[in-house]
């Protein structure tokens, strides 16, 4: 199986795209009830202008067993070739992060899951084990309340730094297996080319375009590494609400390919080529 | 329906209890293969000596659907009068918290949640506004990673504090509606008091007593308010798999009633009687 980050460049460079479709079903505002079937025409519609997928678990949990099925139907239906990340924002203590990584892996299925790194350097072991799996951590979200504790100062006795950049300078030690990520929002800027700084490597999930306000343009141009690659940048409700009618798996389609090729365009102002 | 801390201390108070029991099935460990069969019956045996229990949604997730379909069964099996603390570690933005929030409340049917406060708190906004479920902040860890981010310290107008204390002195602010409390581990003395101190009346859940290493009467006479209520003394695998015999049961009621006792020894001690 080839390891996450091949799968993800091999999907980016076959379908020119830095483009992640979240698939997020919020109740309420699908086109269609079956969110599986929803899903997989969402997925045969976009498949062939993203590097990524992105279901968030807690859509699913949030119907119950029904949903956590959906879930599954979901994943399976996307195709080989497309890496699928979970975005799940799980943490806890060794034998509990155990259960979490068996879970998002083996039960679902999912190349890459988002980790949130409260618990530290031994509380995301259990998921970077997994050498060809990508563990994606929670550096700095896109919301208000990441100045609570992410946007706080440390103090060190090699100076000064800021909690979420500490995240990312540990992110890099605890990258041993070449398998870790970073989130970091869109609405933040700043913060996105100082992680890029301090992680010039790293893959950096992007979520937060479109409907919460952030930036394509200068993401796209703040997420990049050296090669125009490694910057996943994520769009959920832009896609899969472009339509609530009959059309909305084209629609969907139409969303995806201006998405992608918006990014590209930046990409080209860069100087970035697909070859 | 009586708010999570009332249905706590109400709990506590019958029970002459501040002993939590942890339904963590992992599966290796279990004397019977049916996971929903084993909690019921642990919950049978010792639900009259408890203030709560806690099952662990990842060791859940790690079965798949069967592993939910188990944990909705588990639930389901707690009887009305005991506070179900669901241990999840959930934290993400806005409608995403809203939806694990749903899931942990409306889908489960837990009284309250462990929540991760990473993302600040606009993003336990959503479970918060659930005011008569608890709403249980992970602060401070009871492993060694604890250190690497949990114990930094941070520097501030008003003075320099570590992290966990910054998260503990935040669900004072947090706890507009009465319905916050805070995750410390046992292994952690020092953490706990200066925990207990910042939020003198909060509910704290304390984990890692046993199997973990930290010392019960130490945990207890740290953990305690003022009125010698409000620590949650959490226990798995010591009550659990007393016995991987037929008796298991008998054998985890009888360390449950240990458990419970020695809190109340070391209560008694310290000057607090259940009347």
């Amino acid at each position: 199986m080839p390891r996450f980050i091949e799968k993800l460049d091999t999907a980016a460079r076959r379908n020119h795209s830095l483009l992640c479709v979240g698939l997020d079903p919020w109740g309420p505002s699908l086109p269609i009830p079956d969110v599986a079937a929803f899903n997989r025409a969402i997925i045969e519609a976009t498949g062939d202008c993203v590097c990524a997928f992105k279901p968030n678990i807690a859509f699913y949990e949030a119907s119950g067993l029904e949903g956590m099925r959906a879930l599954e139907q979901t994943i399976k239906a996307v195709p080989d070739g497309i890496p699928v990340i979970l975005d799940a924002k799980r943490g806890d203590i060794g034998n509990t992060s155990a259960a979490y990584a068996k879970a998002a892996f083996e039960v679902w299925g999912a190349d890459a899951v988002t980790v949130n790194p409260y618990g530290g350097g031994d509380s995301l072991a259990p998921f970077l084990a997994y050498q060809d799996k990508g563990v994606i951590i929670w550096c700095r979200s896109s919301n208000p309340g990441a100045a609570d504790l992410q946007g706080r100062t440390l103090s060190g006795a090699d100076g000064a730094r800021l909690l979420y950049e500490a995240v990312a300078e540990r992110a890099n030690a605890w990258n041993v297996h070449g398998n870790v990520g970073l989130v970091v929002g869109a609405t933040a800027h700043i913060e996105l080319q100082r992680v890029r700084a301090l992680c010039p490597d790293m893959p950096l999930l992007i979520p937060g375009i479109g409907a919460q306000g952030g930036d394509l343009d200068a993401s796209v141009r703040s997420g990049v590494d050296r090669h125009g690659m490694h910057a996943i940048i994520n769009s959920g409700r832009q896609v899969l609400y472009a339509s609530r009618g009959a059309g909305y798996a084209q629609a969907a389609r139409k969303a995806a390919m201006g998405l992608r090729d918006a990014i590209n365009a930046t990409r080209q102002a860069m100087g970035f080529r697909w070859s």
